[in-house]
């Protein structure tokens, strides 16, 4: 049987399955920065008109993957399968979106990376055939997650300087098999991210937490391909904040390929403005997806990028395990998106 | 491009991937239960050494991935993606265990429908040729679903009688492209599941909220494969218990497709016996994992069983969204299991 494998664990996509469209809602912290005019909505209520935070984060989830799928055409009965998370317990937001899409859903959780996670997993089921049209979706709550992860929102706690600011938004693609829609971009290569846990214990300080498993994923992938740093537009990371992206530089460094700082962002960056007081800057599920479905799919389609590597980054950790004494498992799915040959 | 699909939401696996070992880890009133010798291991102290319940969770999972990666001649570097997950928030127990695994490593939640997700997302992978080898595997723990869903084990609260008792144990199972490596059996067909919820809240209850999901999902199998019940020596699944069990014998029935008591099982009803005092059954994600590993397994291997309808069910509640006052989400993913040709 014939394996789409480069090196050691890069996957290939031969079919390069096509990303027809992105959304991006989001909330109105996340409206007021730099990349406003990218997002698909911006809600300024951020309750939704829902009664819970968690709730809200549901519909910010529901509103991305319908806005997506009519913006690529198509009825939520043209989409074979759902594949989404969030950071909620049981992904809460995640059920209860997909109990009202009514399509097939595989349920993930990989923390921060899980934009990362869908778009690997669906854009290899669409390329074996598995699937004509899946939808790929992720989001965040600034409230759903201080509460659960850290202290209820009324308790004020101070917040250090290398803590990160959930980002509330949801952002969600399509990718398809249809050769004959018109494309922003086609998935091309798949390097799934081992755990890599460095021994750090702080929440808050997830960055530091998570870079060395980007370093991982990002060397593994360059050895597969054979590719260096350049070969790259753009290689983004998803939420690792101005601590994780500075270790992520020191360690690529260290290890002898260098990134070249104007060629690689970190969506955690990007989100927020200095100004907007969110100390080492934005992070969540919700963070990657809003940033690639609005900002990075917006570059494509204007010609500015022609191909990147889109990485989001996890921490596996809980509040439990975190409890517990544990330190924090890291974890960084890549994907190559590349603009349509 | 080619797409696998027969019907309206059914996937082809047209190299019928192999299923090269199982294994199952049970605790201690598992292995007081009926499948007793079907287990790999029935671990006495279901603390299973470790200081924590959800430690030792991760430690039962660990062992049924390392277990059934040894059952299959394998090593760890040998496997290209673990798929798991569990039911614990964040997926604590599988993120501690792909640590020690050190394998790349798709983390899902599927709530009790984890085995089922697992294997039908890592068949996929398989077929398709982007992986080689993948190790499947779902845990759960009665102690530490006690206290994350309901109750301190401490409280001694009364169960009622719908009430089901979380397995103590993990499954774990390898799928393989390699042609000549024995197998017990291979995956032909899956059928994702979608969300059905028929507005059912008591979280004692799971059985009833996860049984329409279950018949949803059989009936489009049987639909889009234009089998019968009677195409199956057995169709199982995952951890209904008694009243869901008798749920689904009716909502079949009134389908005008009704199912063949004596060829229709449910793990559930399976892992314990009526005098351990379990109530409505076994459950969680393990509870199919172990049985699975276990007993199916074994059946297949010694002739017994030649095509199956594995189906595990999930219910996608959290103590914050019951609390919240919505209801259940159910879902069921089937995947067909024949002997090899």
């Amino acid at each position: 049987m014939h394996l789409n494998r480069i090196g050691q664990s890069t996957i290939m996509l031969p079919h390069r399955p096509r990303i027809l469209a992105g959304a991006a809602i989001v909330g109105p912290k996340e409206g007021e920065g730099p990349l406003r005019d990218d997002f698909d909505a911006i809600i300024q209520d951020d309750l939704f008109g829902e009664e819970t935070w968690e709730k809200a984060e549901s519909r910010f989830q529901y509103t991305a993957a319908d806005t997506c799928i009519k913006k690529a055409g198509l009825t939520p009965e043209q989409i074979d399968i759902s594949l989404g998370g969030d950071l909620l317990n049981q992904i809460m937001a995640s059920a209860l979106a997909a109990r009202e899409l009514h399509i097939p859903f595989l349920g993930l959780y990989g923390a921060c990376s899980t934009m990362a996670e869908s778009l690997c997993v669906g854009s290899m089921l669409v390329d074996g055939g598995y699937a004509e049209q899946v939808v790929c979706t992720a989001s965040s709550h600034f409230c759903s997650a201080e509460r659960q992860y850290r202290f209820p929102l009324e308790y004020g706690n101070q917040r250090p300087p290398t803590a990160q600011w959930t980002v509330t938004g949801a952002g969600s693609t399509i990718v398809s098999s249809n050769e004959k829609a018109p494309a922003i971009c086609c998935a091309t290569h798949v390097t799934l991210g081992r755990i890599v846990d460095m021994a750090i214990k702080d929440a808050n300080n997830m960055g530091a937490a998570m870079a060395p498993a980007a370093a991982d994923t990002i060397t593994r992938h360059l050895q597969d391909t054979g590719r260096t740093p350049a070969d790259y537009d753009l290689i983004i990371t998803g939420d690792l904040g101005r601590v994780g992206h500075d270790v992520l530089l020191a360690l690529m460094s260290e290890r002898g390929v260098p990134l070249d700082p104007t060629r690689y962002i970190d969506c955690g960056l990007e989100v927020f403005s200095e100004d907007q007081d969110t100390h080492a800057g934005g992070s969540g599920c919700g963070c990657s997806a809003v940033v690639l479905g609005g900002h990075i799919f917006r570059r494509f389609r204007e010609g500015d990028l022609r191909r990147v590597l889109f990485m989001a980054t996890g921490a596996l950790l809980s509040p439990t395990s975190n409890q517990q004494g544990e330190s924090i498992p890291g974890i960084a799915h890549a994907i190559v998106l590349e603009a349509d040959a």
